[in-house]
């Protein structure tokens, strides 16, 4: 491949809305060979310009919560009404077990053959951070595309929902209806970085869902909302037969009014950007430190004696940094 | 001061309990000097086969919860029980507004004047990281001097809950009777990183604590507990008259027999130490990168660009690394 040949009619074809090139592209961005990150960072820093004009909506729900279904209905909701719609996926563990969310696209049959949606797989493999990596990517390739809805799925293992909650503009947690004790299956942490709580199944027993709802906005009570002008709102909803979605829309509509009035999405969205970049910088700066053969032959023998107690983590921090240079 | 004479002696002292050793070796600890810092190191690595068995005990509370109150009643309960309690803070703000938590001693007259108690104000200055180090490493000293009871304060000033949940066997959170919507005074992740809560001020209104025990209990509901085998206990209690601090310490004693049968706390405190030492490498690898020059230079530029969305942050990260040489 001639990447700077390539490069050219790539991006042409992206910017026209070619689905094949969109897809092209991603897979630059998720590949691992070094000319082909040279050339996904050159891609991207010219489509900078036709970037962050989405509307990007982070949904997570455990598995059972309706994710697909939802995110299925509610797509085909908005492409009826005229939108462009991308749905992308974080899914840290697709590498080890081989079960992917989005890895199987005929769980969104009807969204995955409509002209105006694009539906893409989790990165596959590594760690949270390159996963998200790309999807951050991933997403600013489908805004230069021409997409105005992106829609990123988590399943939530380990910290992905906060690193999803990280790369978008309003934050779903999809729950199915339960009281009382059943609220305790709920992940720490999740209602604190939810911009919007949906429980979904509300078709089967409508009163339940109510009753839910209810439950959860007297436990939200205990929790300082994260803006003063902003009160995550609890929905009830089905998105197997797609009641409720229509309140869902406009409640991330008003988010954006709001948000974009009191100047806190253009603020989120800076803050966003510029802790990637921290972030990405840490990360690259831990794995030139653990893998450096001085740091990694002292490894294990240091971490056992701290953690017996016998040495203190000053000391072999210490001695980690010497052996790096520092 | 010439260390290597010095240390023995204070390393001597300081082991048969002496508290002017203890308060000489903490500033040992606290101290920016080179050749403190190595003696500090060299006094650690020393004392470590004596450190380790204090009970941990992290307390946190808004301003106004009555946290001294409490921590000095508690206090002397303990040490009339034949206790040696040491008192710690971490206040990572008392640098920047010249007030401290403890850093006025007159706020535990009763406590300060036990033999058996030592109380020693936050190390002011400097990032959450410096001062969270300093008083974990003061904890350390506090054990090898013989305390069997270390309790370590925080208001709650930005990370700085999480930083001592991670350096104590239990954490206690403080909280003021309140119900409905005064519970929305409390900061998001508090409740999660608590091992026990405590409504302080029972004297006042038992009634209205009591409600706001339950309140609390209820709204715990919505969260998994970090342990199968422990869900964080409501209490109610009173801090001026003493009374429910007996069953705090019944409370503390079960938590650490619970999680001492199951493995937990040895569990959770290798876990700490190892995490702790990989915070220090990071925090100075970090400090490292960010002080380079010729990343600094750069730095400025690039984040504006960035948080404008001019610049893709991966390819801002690049530029950073390669300045750093890597």
């Amino acid at each position: 491949m001639s990447p700077a040949l390539d490069i050219d009619s790539l991006e042409q074809r992206l910017v026209a809305g070619d689905r094949a090139a969109l897809a092209r592209a991603i897979t630059l961005v998720e590949s691992r060979r070094v000319d082909h990150q040279a050339a996904a960072r050159t891609l991207l820093s010219r489509l900078m310009p036709r970037t962050g004009r989405a509307q990007r909506i982070g949904i997570t729900g455990v598995p059972g919560a309706g994710k697909s279904t939802t995110i299925e209905r509610f797509g085909c909701d908005l492409t009826e009404a005229g939108h462009r719609v991308a749905v992308l996926a974080v899914d840290p563990s697709s590498g080890r077990h081989g079960g992917s969310i989005l890895g199987d696209k005929t769980r969104m049959e009807r969204l995955s053959v409509q002209p105006n949606a694009y539906i893409r797989p989790s990165p596959s493999g590594g760690a949270l951070g390159g996963v998200a990596r790309k999807t951050r990517e991933a997403m600013l390739l489908c805004e230069a595309a021409g997409f105005d809805v992106v829609i990123v799925e988590t399943v939530g293992v380990g910290q992905s929902e906060t690193v999803v909650a990280d790369m978008v503009d309003i934050f779903l947690a999809l729950l199915i209806p339960g009281g009382g004790d059943e609220l305790q299956g709920i992940k720490k942490g999740l209602i604190e970085l939810a911009d919007l709580l949906v429980i979904n199944k509300a078709d089967a027993d409508p009163q339940k869902a109510e009753r839910s709802a209810r439950d959860y906005r007297n436990a939200l009570h205990i929790l300082t909302p994260a803006s003063p002008d902003w009160t995550p709102p609890v929905l009830t909803a089905s998105g197997l037969t797609g009641q409720g979605l229509d309140v869902l829309w406009t409640q991330i509509r008003r988010h954006r009014e709001v948000m974009t009035a009191n100047g806190a999405r253009a603020g989120r969205r800076a803050d966003q950007d510029a802790r990637w970049m921290w972030a990405m910088v840490r990360d690259r700066l831990e794995d030139a430190f653990k893998t450096a053969p001085a740091v990694a032959a002292l490894v294990p023998e240091l971490e056992t004696a701290v953690r017996g107690g016998e040495l203190p983590a000053s000391a072999a921090a210490d001695q980690l940094l010497q052996a790096f240079g520092l």
